[in-house]
């Protein structure tokens, strides 16, 4: 049974909605996952321990006494690392090596040294930058637990001077994934606990006594991870709330036809609403891609989620040139872009939105995926509008230094009280003129 | 009828839990407020200008009978500036003329220039760092209103690069704020809507005919406002909600008790939720500054604001010693610090937490409020432990950069290959093993 993928062309006159249509996604948020979630923040703030330890034994069909016996020992992550095979823990060090160089770069390229500067009248302006302290990383049990993205939360973080990383991984029926522990090690995680679910993201928002409160919660979840980071946000930091993954594949179509085939499927396994799209200026090139799309797709291990995610939510753009395909690209804002073209560069320099850029034919997303070095983590849904990848700066933060030397606050002393008595503000306005010499 | 404020000492055994009391601030989430949100967004959504029309005739007391009227032209900005007296028209572009000097520096300092760099085998990485296309601003009507807001929230957008920055702000009764204009007239506001509340964030979250979807929303608003920005988080970008102000004064006890007690007042005078705490290691100094509070607070036109927040949320906290209080500043946090002590430097070298720091006697934070040049908009309710004080990085955004070559496609494959079979994930493997040269 083929498949057969929704076609657009930019010179259809509806084209523009016919393009929302396709991008269209909103996440559905449950009012009774919301509300479960709502009752499960209130027992883990009200009783700690006492709760996280309920919630981890009923949700996860544990039997255990106490939430310090939830804690992995480092010893348990080292013997994971162990225990991988030879060539498979080379590759996860030379990824994490990889990934760890890009942000040390990152660091040093994003200003977090800070700055001071002192003006003629001796006043010291400037930002220093900091750390946070302590950060929680939230780690998917089951299907979705990639060791990947344990490397791609922690490492940032690492490097940036955070302190203390706690991870939380849940382990339901006791299963524990054994790569994702490998991980961690690698990755140079403080303390693991093997708790998920609302109670793990409140016991990281609120602390517990066991349990230590963090500054921040990263790292993907479900529905009712989702909608607890939404809920504690301002109590502690968060990431984005990720949408499902997408790829967008803007190809002058002279690359294999069988290699962006794999690239769109590479990203329609994710899930049934991960979302492939092409875009090309060749309608024989896209054809192309359809043939190999149906030639290829019985190989594939996860054909049914494939086949469910092109049918529903893949595309395939026909455009008048590759300008307009990066015209495009800049609507579509996408997660994963890949300019498989000549002179890429040219093309990239055209486009503003997007969370990471492959560009070149032998840019397959996947190796950007999992050991180019940059983050594997960025915006979903349209948000690299406005949002980036994870980094570096996702853990430091920013204070502002203000020196005002006696000389200056004669200048901005008078200029301060003349818009404080503008806004109505007097105390603002009379501290200031305080610091004015009399005369 | 004088004030007492509470006083803690960090030897009491009870110190830590006082100082938690002292500190304890919830934002009581209003599910009336949030339901009524919820339901001008989607009527928004769904009908777009006629929505965002009557909700606005019927909250603001208004008879528009178009969104397009509600737009104030050019002129009207222009002649509310022509308006002001000289002094006060000079004062508004002195400060503009230093924040953007400020922001113009943070945007040298602050990597916006992107990087990137090639490896060995020809691999290049990097980051490329755009500006947001199109940013909202609401600024509030009525009695919070203030001219220097909309310089702190336009003029980092400008300086970043932002193309159009359309600003919202309510007039009741059709009453309209000539300082608040004018200071759009000199931050370079492309467009100004006389519409707040609910409807106008959902106005620029979806965009109408006649007002243009935005990428951002910035800027401080009341209850409805913060609720339908909660809302609309992930849509389009949000600031940090903001709670009550605050100011944390670390005094070594040598400056003019006046001075610190106008400074704390500055702070009170906001509204009765804003937080004023002096620590000090010297309690008579902490006698003088009470005994100056009582002696001025009568003086003071919001005297009644001032006293119900320093009586209700002000302290006063001895230390042993001003590392003692450069500890407990990191613990509080705060959005504003002053430290009015002798080499203040070396106390703030101490402070890792802080939305803005105030080093030195003549460093009040009404200078840095106004014009010192930083941003106003700072970091509240510990939130500084992870955030940071807005900035030109908050109009910017970051894309990765990969461009494999065909070299590093044969190293950089295998390690992609292998983890992902090790994460199940087939179509990634085969996408990165096809770039692999057959041999």
């Amino acid at each position: 049974m083929s498949i057969t993928l929704r076609k657009l062309d930019s010179s259809h006159p509806d084209f523009n909605a016919q393009l929302s249509a396709v991008l269209a996604f909103e996440a559905e948020e449950d009012h009774a996952i919301d509300q479960a979630v709502v009752g499960i923040l209130a027992d883990v703030k009200a009783r700690g321990d006492a709760a996280v330890l309920d919630c981890t034994n009923r949700f996860d069909r544990l039997s255990a006494d106490s939430v310090a016996s939830l804690e992995l020992k480092r010893e348990e992550l080292q013997a994971a690392l162990d225990g991988l095979s030879p060539v498979r823990r080379a590759a996860l060090q030379a990824a994490a090596d990889r990934v760890r160089a890009y942000h040390e770069r990152q660091k040093q390229e994003c200003g977090s040294d800070g700055f001071t500067y002192r003006e003629a009248d001796g006043t010291l302006l400037g930002q220093k930058v900091t750390p946070l302290d302590r950060v929680g990383i939230y780690v998917p049990g089951g299907k979705a637990a990639y060791p990947s993205s344990v490397l791609m939360n922690a490492i940032p973080a690492k490097v940036a001077g955070v302190q203390e990383i706690i991870m939380v991984v849940p382990t339901p029926n006791g299963v524990k994934n054994e790569l994702v522990l490998a991980a961690a090690a690698i990755a140079g995680v403080d303390r693991v606990f093997t708790i998920g679910g609302a109670q793990a993201v409140a016991a990281l928002a609120y602390g517990t006594a066991t349990i230590p409160q963090v500054d921040k919660i990263v790292g993907p979840g479900n529905a009712y991870v989702a909608a607890a980071k939404r809920r504690v946000f301002g109590i502690v930091g968060i990431d984005m709330i990720a949408g499902p993954s997408e790829i967008l594949v803007l190809c002058d179509g002279s690359t294999d036809p069988d290699w962006v085939a794999m690239d769109l499927f590479s990203q329609a396994e994710h899930d049934e609403l991960a979302q492939s799209i092409l875009v090309c200026p060749d309608s024989a090139y896209i054809e192309k891609v359809e043939a190999s799309i149906n030639r290829q797709l019985a190989d594939m291990p996860r054909h049914e989620v494939i086949r469910t995610s092109l049918t529903n939510r893949g595309a395939m753009i026909k455009v008048r040139s590759m300008e307009e395909a990066c015209t495009i690209a800049n609507t579509i804002a996408a997660e994963h872009l890949e300019i498989s073209a000549e002179n890429p560069q040219q093309w990239g320099d055209q486009v503003r939105h997007a969370g990471a850029m492959f560009l070149g034919r032998f840019t397959s997303e996947s190796l950007g995926d999992y050991c180019a070095g940059p983050n594997h983590v960025l915006p979903t849904s349209r948000t690299a509008r406005f949002s980036s990848p994870l980094g570096v700066y996702d853990f430091q933060k920013r204070s502002s230094i203000i020196q005002v030397s006696e000389a200056g606050a004669q200048t901005l002393g008078k200029i301060a009280a003349e818009l404080a008595y503008g806004e109505g503000l007097q105390a603002h306005a009379q501290s200031a003129e305080y610091r004015l010499r009399k005369s």
